[in-house]
């Protein structure tokens, strides 16, 4: 990481969404695909409905009875099939989605019959085909519903299912590995020895993998030790991506890329000019991706919220940008000179003329503190400059995944 | 239903937020907790960092040896302690997040300091205390890090696993079973008989519960007697929300009313001045909530996405209403009448001056119309009126849950 080499975090974004593969389609049950992003086109495999429907529950006439009194000839509930033919002076009692039978010029609504007993008075003016759907009126066979990109969303799952398809084709979420380094992380469930804090990135990282879908990602730690974080990495040489937090910057004892030129990865890049986060790295080995985020709580977060989940979204073959929200800032803000300032902020609708999201900075007094930010739902994104931005002035976010609006 | 008693939609939604019922606690695995309501305050159980932290990468030295060259007299990686006291004319080499030794009144970082052997030259300014983060300055033992009511977000959930918090109180997500109804569907995983249609509402439901983080809701089908869907909701007795679809109107073979009053539910109301889904019906039981939604598959959606969802939210403890969001219409609508109409549509994103969401109606002719709909990302709402909303006039929408940002 040097200051030469070091990108603006647009560049790196983009990077990392040139590097992220989409991943190969693969047939799934429909009853999981939901979130998904189709990679077949859907055609309708039939006219839907498939009959001509009632809409009403009412009678099935001919336009000619109008105003006559009818015998009652048969009942048709929904699911059920009446064989004969109507004719003229006849009709039958008919419940909304069930098939018109033969002969049936129109279906009028139940309110406008008088029935008595066995018989049926019609009132004086049907309109042919009334309170009928025609065969593929809503859908015709054949049909396209739905294009390869589109997300599997539940409309889009009834539309599937009422033509009986039970799997289909879709781009899965990539495969994810966790390994968390660093001599100071106490094991996993045991008190920390003197000098010693908890792993809290190893669990934040596991949670934000799950708001995007990916729902066991792997997890190891690795101590500060390149042999130990070899390891690890050939131990998930198989998944999609593979994140490790801590030793990216360039101390005696950060580890991760000698680990990495072992491994035989290629080098993306290494530092951003950004604050928190600016010794994140990105490295390539065949199709894997794989992040160096910093060990910082706060920027390990940052790392995931920016760019690791643009990378899932990439290879999952969502929108890999996320579009920015504007809001109106509710303090003051410092510009940090050269390098962009991602600051965790809670932003809230403030209903007033006009309405607009009013973003309300939770100020960290370093990368390590996550008490102060975890109230937070979104980061603000404050560009590089010397002025000082004025409360009210415009300023522009990304919410957290999974948690929009305010949750 | 009748046309006196029809609540509109803004007072049908009031009234299923009031009479859901905010689930009782439960302390469930920290890394099971992303996404839930907190119940109980957290509170900070210790100074964090524990000791006085080194922030750089360099030397831990006493300010009064400035510009002279010194031994470097031991070395502390990351996570161990270095016994001794540091006395003036030594330093001691210390890595980012390792422990200061007792002594110790600045750390210089590495590259202000030139080292040869075993000798290190400091530079001739020392700041007292830089570089070096005290105990307790991200967070002092007994100070409140999270109120109840707070979402557990991944940074919360660092947050918590720093102070080894393993397992937390929170707001369970409520159970729910689906009750299908109609005896035009064909049974699951079966051609549809002549006349009978297959069940799309069933697996959408299910979509729409797990974007809820609902994973296994229960799902029956009871045919169109009152007797087995009586059967049905007795055996979903002990569930927190019951959804039934199709049977709420007032056809002859709309059992779903009659088959409530036999369980013993008492009706909330039925029928909503909206389109598509006017004979929406809630009834309760206990502490048992249940929705009447209509059969078709438009309505049917809505009837989740606008009030089954905001009840789900008020009984995890999340707010129940969510923000309308405002855009601008891409094409002319007219209203209906005298009913608030819910119209499948997507919003994308217009950069421009002002940038918007321009929201694209997607038109169904008819509720049972989901195919032509299956592209939408939102609900848009066109109050009840008589004038027509030219394109380019302002619109509120909501989104649809878990597929926010144009998915």
């Amino acid at each position: 990481m040097d200051k030469e080499t070091m990108l603006n975090p647009e560049e790196a974004l983009n990077r990392v969404v040139q590097s992220a593969n989409l991943l190969p389609p693969r047939t799934i049950a429909l009853r999981d695909a939901c979130g998904l992003t189709l990679a077949e086109a859907i055609v309708a495999a039939a006219d839907c409905p498939p009959f001509r429907r009632a809409m009403m529950d009412g009678y099935a006439v001919r336009v000619a009875d109008a105003g006559r009194t009818l015998p009652v000839v048969g009942e048709i509930p929904a699911g059920s099939v009446w064989d004969g033919e109507l004719a003229i002076g006849q009709c039958v009692e008919i419940m909304t989605g069930a098939p018109c039978p033969a002969g049936t010029e129109a279906v009028v609504q139940k309110e406008r019959v008088r029935r008595r007993g066995n018989q049926a008075t019609l009132p004086v003016s049907i309109e042919p085909e009334q309170n009928i759907a025609p065969p593929g009126s809503d859908c015709r066979a054949g049909q396209r519903i739905l294009d390869p990109g589109a997300t599997v969303t539940p409309l889009a799952i009834a539309a599937m299912a009422s033509f009986g398809i039970a799997a289909v084709q879709v781009v899965p979420r990539p495969t994810l590995g966790i390994i968390t380094t660093g001599g100071e992380l106490a094991a996993e469930g045991r008190p920390p020895r003197q000098g010693q804090i908890r792993n809290s990135n190893g669990p934040m990282l596991r949670a934000m993998a799950q708001l995007q879908g990916i729902q066991d990602p792997r997890q190891l730690h690795a101590a500060d030790c390149p042999e130990l974080i070899l390891q690890a990495l050939e131990s998930m040489a198989r998944l999609d991506i593979v994140l490790l937090t801590g030793g990216v910057s360039v101390g005696t004892y950060d580890m991760v890329p000698e680990a990495l030129i072992q491994y035989g990865a290629e080098p993306i890049f290494h530092g951003v000019k950004q604050k928190p986060g600016k010794p994140l790295l990105l490295a390539r080995k065949n199709r894997q991706l794989i992040f160096g985020l910093p060990g910082n709580p706060l920027a390990c977060h940052l790392g995931f919220h920016r760019y690791v989940a643009a990378a899932i979204r990439k290879a999952s073959g969502r929108a890999a940008m996320m579009p920015r929200s504007r809001g109106e800032l509710a303090q003051a803000m410092r510009p940090k000179g050269g390098r962009t300032h991602f600051i965790p902020g809670r932003a809230e609708y403030a209903t007033g003329a006009p309405a607009s999201w009013r973003v309300e900075v939770l100020p960290g007094v370093s990368s390590s503190d996550i008490f102060r930010g975890c109230r937070a739902n979104c980061y603000i994104e404050l560009p590089p400059g010397e002025q000082t931005l004025e409360a009210g002035s415009t300023c522009f976010f990304t919410w957290f995944d999974g948690l929009p609006w305010g949750a």
